[in-house]
């Protein structure tokens, strides 16, 4: 690693802490709609951010709903261009009282910084700026170029990206696509990406009569919106655990024989990844092994369910009206909009005729590979061994960032995840925070990457 | 009629509006802990109306819970003696945002008294409380002996009363229990009630780790507990509405051929029946006509569900925690006890071992019926014939009332059930009403029905 950078962000860590916390401090949460202001202010902390670091051409572009962030520094001439993603909206708080500090006062406890958004994203994306400010400060230029768009949008879906990045094809064209937004395979074992899981997300609403009812009055005479969303849901998985979806299988590659046994040859401890999180057991499609579930499988799960009386005590209503959050995590080659169709078409043909059923499509991105053969991969790796003193493993995620996707169709390019937040973060949960000597770690392998993507030439 | 009475009655309505719309104002919700002062309040006020209605031996007998409000009238010598029962609490109001005019401010409208409790059971209890003041403030005395209980806790299954009955079963001793807690069969067809249902209520919460967790990371290789919560309610119950839990309808009392006649001999209109709530459909079990359902076949209702986001937009979690609310409805001779024991040890036996399942029993109340031959029946019928000018047609309530049980095992008593809301009424969802026509012709039959009683010596 330069000398120099790695001096400058050694030297600097306290000060960069104090600007990252300035950042997680902002409520940028775009799925609420009273908080689009704080949204807002977060992209132009951004800018400003971008623009104290020495880039240039930090823009605001503007989209249907919050702007992508733009900047760039061009000055390595044929050196490869690299283009840097990240996102500057989080994820919702709530459940508010299971957070042991408030998600928006950043707290370093046990080694972590705890804070909606320390790991997913603005941990990660500040991170990768204090490397390239450690290279503009102390030398003035970086070894490569560089291309940067953060954008708001990132937890639901992204649905003004894609329109964004395909208006401006010729800005954005670069070598390769840098990204910060996963997790290290396990404590001490750095690790790069090469997949990542697509994304369909579904309302589901029952509705059975005017308004609710007297149980007494009317129960075991009338449908219940519940009883018949569980009997849907229920019906869409068997009691083992595979999708009963038809069709949804159908586009969904085979694990390979090699990808199998490299995946086996990870260290993974399935006790203690469940002792981790508290659960009492895995449980999953018959016939794959934990890894391979939430790599290289698809899923469907309910993220939320709500209808009738859940205060107090009892109330005995009957229900008109019942809804579920549905998402399905999705793996090369299924298709979100088909994946879509087929649940809704599949959902109104076997809902019974008491009750009237709607299908509300939220959201959907495309599941990613990168060829592992590629040489920024390998340029990645080198830097990894530069920032954490060891090589790192190859996995994929089961995660979601649909932007890899686009990048992959409407710019030709692959991306380089390189993720450096643990496994047990809590990305979208209460108590989401980021490994502290994993922060600075991996800005000097950010700082390193740089480096070695110059030497591909 | 007493004309007198009857004339007290007619003169003073405007007046009796105004008193009984400051009984609804008081928000005695006892299923809401932050309303135990109003409940309190309630009874309080409860008493000093009884008090002004020229009532002896008013008392408040305090309760593990809320007090028991008490009042009698005992000069008619060897005329029989009828304990009158109402409560003063009310169902909770949620959600507000469906109720035209807010729930605890009553409102005149379309012939009808708008508020929380003006049908269950504030309205019914208040008109025979002024039949009991007309005929008090105008002969200075009742044709028979009354004592009244009214409590605070029936919406939440009476968990005191039956104590307090126990203990007070020589203060209470009376020939008949009367009741106004129950709606006629339909407008302009009022109807006597010979027998409700009972109840068994409880919750069941599904917990799967310690905390939410992310789907993409941990989705499709841990249980989700809203898909487990979903799979047991569906199995509880079969696709045509049978209630599937081992044991459940093994102590039913079958409806005999005799009353199946009689049932299907009133007036029903299905369609009139399914349009007035804005339903779809009938649903229920199969080889039962819709009353059938609704009087005399258990039923095993959903309150309530809840689990993960529900909020605007998505949030791709794997929630940790699940819950639901389950009522069932029982007929004669199931016992709420077992019932609930059936049901637990059910849910235990096909929980995967994925989950941990908690289920907490939360109230129960025993199925009722009253002696169709029985003399204070008919003296009720004829009091109603005065005050509506017509007779009642027989009838069974889907509805609950446990504390006809108690006084029928600990007193020895049947009870008289004359309901005058309307079937429409909205007991336990927004907007509830009571027909002022019904509210006032009610209260005469009340006045009516001491007559007819004193009648039978």
């Amino acid at each position: 690693m330069s000398n120099a950078a790695d001096a400058y962000l050694r030297t600097h860590e306290e000060e960069h802490l104090g600007r990252l916390f300035d950042l997680l401090r902002i409520q940028s949460i775009k799925t609420d709609p009273t908080m689009a202001g704080e949204v807002h202010r977060c992209a132009e902390h951004v800018a400003n951010l971008l623009r104290d670091i020495g880039l240039n051409r930090v823009t605001l572009f503007p989209t249907r709903g919050h702007p992508v962030v733009y900047a760039e520094w061009l000055g390595a001439g044929d050196a490869p261009t690299a283009l840097l993603y990240g996102h500057y909206d989080v994820q919702p708080a709530e459940p508010l009282e299971l957070w042991d500090t408030p998600p928006f006062e950043p707290t370093i406890r046990d080694g972590n910084i705890y804070a909606r958004g320390s790991a997913d994203d603005k941990g990660q994306i500040f991170l990768q700026l204090m490397a390239i400010e450690a290279h503009l400060k102390t030398s003035g230029r970086l070894p490569t170029n560089v291309k940067i768009i953060i954008e708001g949008e990132e937890e639901v879906g992204s649905p003004n990206l894609d329109k964004f990045i395909q208006d401006h094809r010729d800005l954005l064209k670069a070598d390769i696509g840098l990204i910060s937004d996963t997790s290290m395979y396990a404590p001490g074992v750095p690790s790069l990406d090469y997949g990542l899981r697509g994304l369909a997300v579904l309302q589901v609403e029952i509705t059975s009569a005017a308004g609710d009812l007297h149980s007494g009055l009317f129960g075991g005479a009338i449908a219940n919106p519940i009883q018949v969303l569980a009997q849907l849901i229920s019906d869409l998985k068997d009691r083992e655990g595979r999708v009963t979806i038809p069709g949804f299988y159908d586009d969904v590659v085979p694990i390979s024989d090699d990808e199998r046994r490299a995946l086996a040859a990870l260290p993974f401890d399935e006790t203690r990844y469940l002792g981790e999180i508290g659960a009492l057991a895995s449980f999953g499609e018959p016939g794959y092994t934990t890894l391979e579930r939430i790599w290289a499988r698809p899923t469907f799960e309910i993220n939320g369910i709500w209808g009738g009386f859940s205060g107090e005590g009892s109330k005995t209503v009957l229900p008109n009206f019942a809804a579920a959050k549905i998402s399905c995590r999705l793996v090369p080659n299924q298709d979100p909009d088909k994946i879509t169709r087929l649940l809704s078409s599949h959902l109104a043909a076997i809902a019974p005729a008491s009750v009237k059923i709607e299908v509300i499509p939220l959201l959907g991105g495309k599941p990613a590979l990168t060829p592992l053969d590629h040489p920024a991969l390998e340029a990645a790796a080198t830097a990894i061994e530069r920032g954490f003193g060891k090589r790192p493993v190859f996995t994929r995620s089961g995660g979601s960032i649909p932007v890899v996707a686009t990048l992959q169709s409407e710019l030709g390019i692959p991306t380089i995840l390189m993720g450096f937040c643990l496994p047990d973060c809590n990305a979208h949960a209460p108590n989401e925070r980021m490994n502290l000597a994993n922060f600075y770690a991996g800005s000097r392998t950010a700082a390193a990457f740089w480096e070695e993507l110059a030497r591909l030439g």
